[in-house]
């Protein structure tokens, strides 16, 4: 018989339960094993009363390591007590599984070490990703190759806001709203919208990919929050989407290029495609080229699919070589290193004068004269040898006529 | 250290010598231990001297046997001599890797069977989907639902044709001409064209999502080498693209549905942008919902990226409980048990009697009156509530209106 201890009984807890009752008998015919939940941790046992298994409920996490327990499965979320809960369990040698992207963006370097020297396995596949297999693809079907560069939507709470926002021509307020009242974004919605969430999930991705430490609070992180209408609109017209992408690229021995950002994908890139609460990520390997995962980020029974298999790999000790983080730290960048295209928008006094400086500078330029909003706004499409050259240029022009505020977004696609 | 011999010594056999030298270095590291290709079966030395290696070529399997291999590399493809070979390398308790698609569908059961009770792993994520890792997320990520159904594209020639078809406009021989010139079909192309790689390809996978065992000489196959120019402008006509699909599907108890044949895809769908060389794979489980793989399904280095997978996965020993085909035949069914629309060509001296007949046997009948081919065809979408009232609704119009031939084609999406 092979018991779990489950800490956290909310959605992924609640899908966790299901799935183990859904494939006992399966399990039991193909392992001749008992896969049994012996306990779960919740804060407030009045709130779970109702729900099915009281029997096991617990509020003291020393009932759990006092007992038999052999994979504690964390899916609480947050930083604190997961940490010391996890800590503590492969300190007493129990096997954990978690869905915890904050934790492993965290302290994924640190736990892995411990996991390891325990003799135990802390696996993670639902923290990325949802329930599409990819940690375990990636890590394990893909290790021929070296990883040239990732690009994923991460996060379904902004996929479905900037997917409403182009279908039905929402502005970014009312989008926001929708995804709230339909459970796609909580109440308080920072660590998605702002690209937190995102910044998390691609270090743990990057981290295994390129063999190097990604600390999430180094990458280059921005939000949707800023997105309006206008970019939308002029989106539309150069034939592009506007997603949130997490990106991160292997170049000139070692340096890693890593962001979170806005960025307008032709139409004719599947990541433009990708629609609601739905995550890709793409793949680029040296061997097998580009890879594609597919498939809901998030929500109750995706995840725990991820968590269950993540159980079933470990009942069947598929853990002789666990997967480790590299504690060396990677020669991270922040600024794009390659010849793009960008959108940009430049609000101007002086906009005849901005319009002949952005021709001026730059090897291309598109003026899109259709003027949407009315305003001293200046929009444009550019080509930059790198972002540093942009940036440059951007800032003189910006200087010299005036402006008071820009913006840019990359376009990705048939550069 | 770790000693591989490699079987074969074309174009995948290449691929899985260079990525074995290109990851010396990172097994070293990550292992602490030495991967090495100690021999390579070739059935011509001359052929292969002057490729590299040439000193570890041998032309008898004896020399394999009696070395002192860890893992065998079956790549030479085909049923003989791969099949005798294997058994015999389980059997003297070698691991073995392969990617042969033709001898898993084949011989499966039996090999894997020899393999758990030897003690040794058989892996063969090659021998689906190329570079694309979908057999381990399979068998290991998503083990903790039931699988629904699987829509893939598993065959390279057959999509690049299909789609220079529909992009270039060119007719059947044409295309197939301009893929046996880019190296994407061969000389003999009947494997491909008439459906069997992929009803190989599928009955591995099916096998393993619905874990009965389903043989692929008893799935319904259907080729492209019938598909015409007049198929391509009425698919554009009603928004469709033309993809050779492998579908299975479980329902009602057990029973399985599986089937090979060219369909009607709507562009909406994803499989409908899938091009050229690519594969990709739609696995819908009843947790996780539907997961999408996306990658290049054959060529040199994608296959040896899976294949390298597999090696990499036996030597860090994650084979306590091997992959085995359940032997127990599944009740397949080969006509299509549910609503759906379906693409009609009739060739009648009657067409207005075949064309009131249409409208009074189907619950929709939607004839495209534009007639491409100005001849006595008629084309029409209709609705049937399954195959077998398509097919006997059919045979009475048919027979009623002396119609010489028909062709039938299902429409996938919006149904």
């Amino acid at each position: 018989m092979t018991s779990i201890a489950v800490l956290g009984y909310g959605v992924v807890g609640t899908g966790v339960a299901e799935l183990a009752m859904r494939n006992k008998e399966k399990i039991k015919k193909s392992l001749g094993d008992d896969l049994v939940i012996s306990k779960i941790l919740v804060r407030d046992l009045n709130k779970h009363l109702n729900k099915g298994n009281s029997n096991l409920l617990t509020k003291n996490i020393d009932d759990i390591f006092n007992d038999n327990v052999d994979i504690v499965v964390e899916v609480m979320g947050g930083i604190n007590p997961a940490y010391e809960y996890i800590k503590q369990a492969l300190k007493l040698k129990k096997h954990v599984v978690t869905a915890n992207k904050d934790l492993i963006a965290e302290h994924g370097v640190e736990l892995l070490n411990i996991a390891k020297s325990n003799g135990v396995t802390l696996k993670f596949e639902a923290s990325v990703g949802g329930g599409i297999p990819v940690i375990k693809p990636l890590s394990e079907c893909l290790v021929g190759n070296d990883i040239n560069s990732i690009k994923a939507i991460l996060n379904g709470t902004t996929n479905f806001i900037l997917s409403k926002m182009y279908s039905e021509n929402l502005d970014y307020d009312t989008a926001l709203k929708l995804a709230q009242e339909n459970g796609f974004a909580e109440a308080n919605p920072e660590s998605d919208v702002c690209g937190y969430d995102a910044a998390r999930k691609l270090a743990i991705l990057s981290t295994i990919a390129y063999n190097k430490n990604i600390d999430w609070k180094n990458i280059n992180t921005i939000g949707i929050t800023d997105i309006d209408k206008i970019d939308f609109e002029y989106a539309k017209k150069i034939g592009c989407n506007i997603k949130l992408l997490g990106l991160s690229q292997q170049y000139d021995n070692e340096k890693i290029f890593a962001s979170v950002q806005p960025v307008m994908v032709k139409d004719c890139l599947k990541l433009s495609n990708i629609e609601n609460e739905f995550n890709s990520i793409v793949i680029d390997g040296d061997a097998v080229g580009e890879v594609i995962f597919y498939g809901k980020g998030a929500g109750m029974l995706p995840t725990a699919s991820s968590v269950f298999g993540d159980i079933l790999d470990i009942i069947k000790n598929k853990n002789e070589a666990p997967l480790t983080f590299n504690s060396e730290k990677a020669d991270l960048k922040n600024s794009w290193d390659y010849k793009s295209k960008w959108f940009l928008r430049i609000d101007s006094p002086n906009r005849y004068d901005a319009i002949s400086l952005l021709a001026d500078k730059f090897i291309n330029c598109y003026i899109i004269t259709n003027n949407l909003n009315d305003s001293n706004e200046i929009f444009a499409v550019v080509t930059a040898n790198n972002e540093k050259e942009l940036d440059d240029n951007l800032n003189f022009i910006l200087q010299s006529c005036n402006a008071k505020k820009y913006k840019k977004m990359m376009i990705m696609g048939n550069n």
